[in-house]
């Protein structure tokens, strides 16, 4: 049972990776730092409200940062920290089983 | 934006994954097939009620099988199927970066 005494910083990562969107925004930003727009187009489903909401939980939580450069118009994009790309063999292995197990219109 | 058309199976897993106990319990059967109340023991803060409904959920989903013995008293116990097996890479990475990066007592 020695594993179990891992449980608290395992479920607080299923419950991060476990809200709506919150992979998929992950996943963009491992292409690169993007606008707030740029997401939205990426994920056209996700409204606005819920992106910002996301983005702010991420950057609590050290998996994004937000960029301020100082331009006109001032340019602001989002991109992943070191803790934040680390995320992405765990998103790959999900992904992978998600396309060999999950059926979308049982027969 | 290719790898977006694959997000319908993407959110059903981390909607699966993300559900409080979900992942705990998946990885308590990785080590073979168990009865109700040796889960209860193993993740003792999880309610009975819950655990009930975690299993009903995943054997709906095909995760999990339910084997009935016909001893005296009945013995049923609980296993992964392949496709909830297939998620133990998934969940290795998990544990892997919540262990390298989530900090429980932040200082």
């Amino acid at each position: 049972m020695i594993k179990f005494s891992l449980c608290p910083r395992y479920e607080i990562a299923f419950e991060l990776l476990g809200k709506k969107w919150t992979g998929l925004i992950i996943r963009s930003l491992l292409d690169g730092p993007k606008r707030f727009s740029a997401l939205s187009e990426i994920i056209p489903h996700m409204s606005a409200k819920v992106l910002a909401d996301r983005f702010k939980e991420l950057e609590r939580l050290g998996i994004i940062v937000r960029n301020v450069y100082p331009e006109t118009p001032v340019r602001i994009e989002y991109c992943l920290t070191e803790k934040g790309k680390a995320l992405q063999p765990a998103l790959d292995e999900i992904q992978k089983w998600a396309e060999n197990w999950i059926t979308l219109d049982p027969p």
